[in-house]
């Protein structure tokens, strides 16, 4: 991926995305054989702190964290409720960076983000030790690092032309108002939504807007930053990561709605409610 | 700042203390800006587990660890209720370290322990593309990696005079006793005071030591380490961070007593109680 | 313990486990120490949320994790119920990696696995300034450091002979069954026992396998993958980490099963119950 003459290629970088936690020793045991096959690697943590099992969010933190990592970055996922079965390892090249991760769909919102240029599933018996139970630490692990050690993409194994789908949803627009969804819940409550933040002007200019959620309907201010939101005032913000978000100031907007990722709500617009 | 004739200067630390959290995307995507910018930057985490918001839990943080990194180490907090808001970016050099972060107090514990050579303000438009909600990745990362790449300390932006302060609090000597703060809780339950451990001889010398916690007077037996103390017995202790602590044997001596991170209480010394 | 002639030397990893929690900043000033020391050293965390003073569950996620690093690697433990008593400091030099820790056993397993070429008390007055509370910071990261800045392990202290002993326990054969240990349960609620996964195709081919915990039997099925189980039906697989497991498809098993780290269980094969 990298080409260099004579001149020592510039360190890869390899980032880790897991549902398993900080306390077992399955992250430290990926990083272990990382760098037994890639010595000069920098691994960054994403966050291990994935709810277990839940692809969705990964994938959201994958498509946020990704952009902002150097071209040529390898970003590895293991969220694998399917691990062990004939679930499919995939590398996929994108036009930025190297996704290597299940074959559940947890990697192609940023894959469709950047460009697919090539799927490759990686063979089972990719590395010396193969358990059934832990392929982060014997496929996708070794995977990255033989990768960032210099081995060619298609080596890792046959092509794949039918990756597994996932999407973040598409915002449905109805009367007097949208139907959207929940994406993300930060640490501070924060809801991110799937609404682009390209639609913020367009929505903030409605007159009274407001969030229905199981039946109640709560309005919106249109702000800027989250500080802008008197005690309970619910804000509608553009986001910093390209998707508008709903805040409550210094509270957790999610508790006070009752509201969890992936749950679906409407907005309405004007007095049609 | 690191001046060097045709040799390769000594690769520069950035260290990052927030409230993030270790699930969101937020801390992975500074590591991304700042290995796009100063791809030779070693990163460290401090913590990202500070409370949302407590400005005094990360001064004390960054207080007790900052003295530890090597000279020239650059330190980044991003604890900061008013993001967006018209507080400013800081920089600060000092006579050991370079401290970036919000202007309001989480430094400058620090930079007073250092001594302050320079304050700038960090331009608004620093980087390319500045939100309003997320200055850690769009301010703070990209001036911490420009230094570390080699920008200059005074192209940051302006000089500032009038840095927001804040102290640990002192000490207040009393009738018998004296009164003082909790700064900190470790996860072991460990108390950590604002008195200072030069105090320790002075203080453990005294006949009937006592601390009074909502008007409810707890014997403090003077240690050296946690072992000391039998079942349920409190410890008075030098602290290994400059700090007198408070700590029951193996138990939480912050639930033992119902303490709490900047509550004051009052140790009390002979019978005159 | 690396020669070199005109060339580098490879990077030295130092590895990180202990029971600090990841809010305090004990472990960043550890790792200020280090590269205070060895600039160049490269620190992985294996993880900081050991329970509180557990030492079996520490020396089980060493034992777990060191495996993967490349030989050389230095591991330090600081898992340390007895920090600023008596018990010594050591460092164990193994056929594969260098292991520094406190006198509990804690690095034991790794040692006797690895092989023990020499063992070392470390001098209490090994770094400049030492506190009786935090030796993680004043003994043990500089004695790593040390070491990875090029120190001869001779140079650490006087040699130990009766290092304090700690294993996993033996499993023990009973009339129609076996009695053994859970070392471990993971995030995802997955128990690991003391039980050689070498012993599972012997185990697996019995007539009925129970487990009996608190009096009451529940039924084990034989799978090679946490997939393959039906709801609420305990499946008995041979592990990733070398060991049996006990899980539960998609659920807790310890919770299920009420059951935690150290206790001890019983094992029925056939009818004789």
């Amino acid at each position: 991926m990298i080409e260099t003459m004579g001149e020592k290629p510039p360190r890869r970088i390899i980032t880790l995305l897991t549902d398993f936690g900080s306390r077992d020793p399955y992250v430290s045991s990926m990083k272990g054989v990382i760098l037994s096959i890639a010595p000069e690697t920098l691994v960054v943590d994403i966050t291990h702190d994935v709810e277990p099992f839940n692809v969705l969010q990964a994938a959201f933190i994958l498509y946020q964290a990704s952009r902002w990592f150097p071209a040529g970055t390898i970003h590895v996922v293991v969220v694998d409720p399917g691990v062990g079965s004939e679930r499919r390892a995939l590398a996929i090249k994108t036009g930025r960076c190297t996704l290597i991760g299940p074959d559940n769909g947890v990697l192609m919102p940023v894959a469709d983000h950047f460009g697919v240029v090539e799927v490759r599933e990686i063979r089972k018996k990719f590395f010396e030790c193969t358990s059934y139970t832990f392929h982060g630490r014997d496929i996708f692990a070794p995977a990255a690092a033989s990768l960032a050690a210099g081995m060619e993409f298609r080596d890792l194994g046959p092509l794949v032309s039918d990756p597994k789908k996932l999407d973040f949803g598409r915002v449905k627009w109805i009367h007097g108002g949208l139907e959207a969804r929940i994406l993300h819940v930060d640490r501070f409550g924060n809801l991110i939504t799937n609404i682009s933040s390209d639609l913020y002007e367009k929505i903030a200019s409605k007159r009274k807007i407001r969030i229905v959620v199981k039946g109640v309907a709560h309005v919106l201010k249109p702000a800027r930053s989250y500080f802008e939101g008197k005690e309970k005032e619910l804000l509608l913000l553009p986001g910093s990561g390209g998707f508008i978000e709903i805040s409550l100031n210094k509270e957790s907007a999610a508790r006070f709605l009752g509201i969890r990722p992936g749950d679906t709500f409407v907005l309405k617009f004007g007095s049609s409610f």
